[in-house]
């Protein structure tokens, strides 16, 4: 089987940064298929870079190794980690980017990096203490492409670092849910902490992905949606239940609730910023 | 031989659509090369979309999948599309993307997309009404670049939907192409809609790649060249035949007539907007 | 061995020019691995993309084809080249791109291309007189992935181009380095021409990079660093050496000196621009 290494940084394109990762791998494993999930995580925005990952995780292949440089504390006394889990592997800086999608894997065994140096041939230049993503985290990626062990990277490390959930809480006797405004795609779309989300007739199922909130069973036609101080907004299947113009919610692609406006932004139209609250009421 | 999935959308890089994409094609067709054509299409610019594709195809491998995601309609009832050529396949939604690629191709065999869920193992996360080039069209070309029958996807679609061709007539008595403005490459460049050109010696030959226009043999010498009510532009060979911040006609890579500045940029310097009338008359 | 073509442009990811290249050379060697340097060079900036390719050099795979076009002459007489040394190709215009790759190796050979066009099956649309990038280097660069000895391209040709180097130079008399700003990276830091840079304890080597500088051996304690009419900065392994807020110099992942502020971006506190003294002094 064909090794798949899936890069994510802050790195943004117009540096060679991702290119020489990419060289470094290649040298090590060339028969990987390097796949970009991007590279414009907002510089040091370790929570984004977090979630992004959780994005992908379901629809890639099978033993993936996901690279994922989003480091502030390169040079530091961080950890470099690589993680093993029976569906796939990361490598990365022990800051929390991989909070999201190592919860509740049980099979998760995180080594802290030691022997990238022995292990892959790198030269004199791959010693900087500002680049690990070059020196350090693709070597390993590299390497367990190639096929090693984890554990033989270094030694085993507890307790990785997390970051934080976004919001989201149940207050079941006042019948609402609690999320927040998360970040805006390309389209002006704002997704939401709300969710996981499943309709299924007017029955709108919640399994929360968020630790510590429970599954709820809601009847869709009866739902309120409201945005900081706005108006509520309807729980819409589709853009055109709405006028042109006019702002909804709906089931994102990641079965989080989204905001957004038919053949609009909802960014703009509602000038929506991350970490606002979004309150879904029910009767 | 080694197939080659080559990929455009209006998704941008910010989000992870695209990697994740790859990683629905990577699990069914690991061996597969995956080409980025360009994700960064204007949001809902069809047209667009299907000038790129046409520009890419005669340089793209024998048998490439094109995977094209330009989807204001997502969700609608528009009909997910895979069609079959000698040369190509082609995936995507029945909204004229293909308009240019299909043109003439009396071989092409369209059908509407429906066996994927069954075909391809995507998981319950993979049933979005809002991201079918993650859930319909990644995992249809997927299947095709690992071998599969187009015609297994689903069952025939008559009359694809098209897209207007950029303005081009011809008006012979008086001795005149009419055609417009397409877009600007990044130096500034605005490609127009006359061509395809050739030129050799003082001979321009015009065989129009738009549906309806004769073909001409023009004396290159004896040319007029206006944008909109600008000044006549020469046509030149090369950009240093006229002076520096001097406006000039040319023929591009594609063979379609561009408008340039030597050692600037066009759009800046005269003010260029897409859908301005280019004319070029002859004696 | 797989083979392994990076690629350097200046043609940025609106336009589909950089997916059109990889067509090309997936048409000749569809077993290579095609990995981005960068294509968001400024346009028609030859050092930039001469430095950007030395950055990379070390980390790619032995064997590596360098695609690099940036290529302002392109249509004018400038040769194409294609230059083969123990440990890597390259391929692109013949305008010094190539410069700081190519530096004290004299195992490179270099032949003006002249034969792509019967050696590739390129098609009637591959012979612009504006896209070499197309229809001359990436067949080139695909030609020799697959296998082909680059002298059989085209003849011989001597006397490559070349751009200057960076300003460096030393004033030992006056213990005195000068070196100058060359570009920021995406954080906001300033790479200067001040290197190649090791550290071992107090003892700071330099071992210049740009040709006819001497080796030195300074003490890191009694050094002083200025850009500009800028206050004096200090050397610093890390960035939480100073306050937040606060410039530094420190050595970079290329073994240069670099400004940058801590949590900040040197770029905008300090206004930096390329082309300003940078001076290191030693007692």
């Amino acid at each position: 089987m064909r090794p798949c290494v899936a890069l994510l940084s802050d790195f943004g394109s117009h540096d060679v940064y991702v290119g020489v990762m990419k060289g470094v791998v290649a040298r090590i494993a060339p028969e990987a298929s390097l796949i970009d999930l991007t590279h414009e995580i907002p510089p040091a925005d370790v929570r984004q870079g977090a979630f992004r990952l959780w994005q992908a995780l379901p629809f890639m292949p099978r033993g993936t190794v996901f690279l994922a440089v989003v480091d502030p504390g390169v040079g530091t006394s961080r950890r470099p980690l690589a993680v093993r889990c029976d569906e796939f592997s990361c490598v990365g800086p022990d800051n929390g980017i991989f909070t999201y999608l190592l919860e509740g894997r049980r099979d998760a065994r995180a080594v802290q990096i030691e022997r990238v140096d022995s292990l892959a041939d790198l030269g004199a230049r791959a010693r900087s203490s500002t680049f690990h993503g070059r020196d350090v985290f693709a070597p390993a990626a590299g390497l367990i492409a190639a096929g090693m062990e984890v554990a033989r990277l270094g030694s085993p490390a507890a307790d990785p670092v997390t970051v934080p959930w976004p919001r989201l809480s149940c207050e079941e006797p006042q019948r609402l849910l609690r999320g927040e405004t998360l970040f805006a795609d390309r389209y002006g779309n704002m997704v939401t902490s709300i969710g996981l989300l499943a309709r299924d007739g007017d029955t709108l199922r919640l399994d929360p992905w968020v630790p510590g909130c429970p599954s709820l069973a809601l009847a869709a036609s009866q739902l309120s949606i409201q945005v900081g101080s706005g108006l509520p907004l309807p729980l819409a299947r589709t853009f055109a239940e709405v006028p042109p113009g006019r702002a909804l919610a709906f089931i994102g692609s990641d079965n989080l609730l989204e905001i957004g406006v038919n053949r609009g932004s909802a960014v703009d139209s509602l000038n929506l910023v991350p970490g606002t609250d979004v309150i879904l009421r029910w009767r």
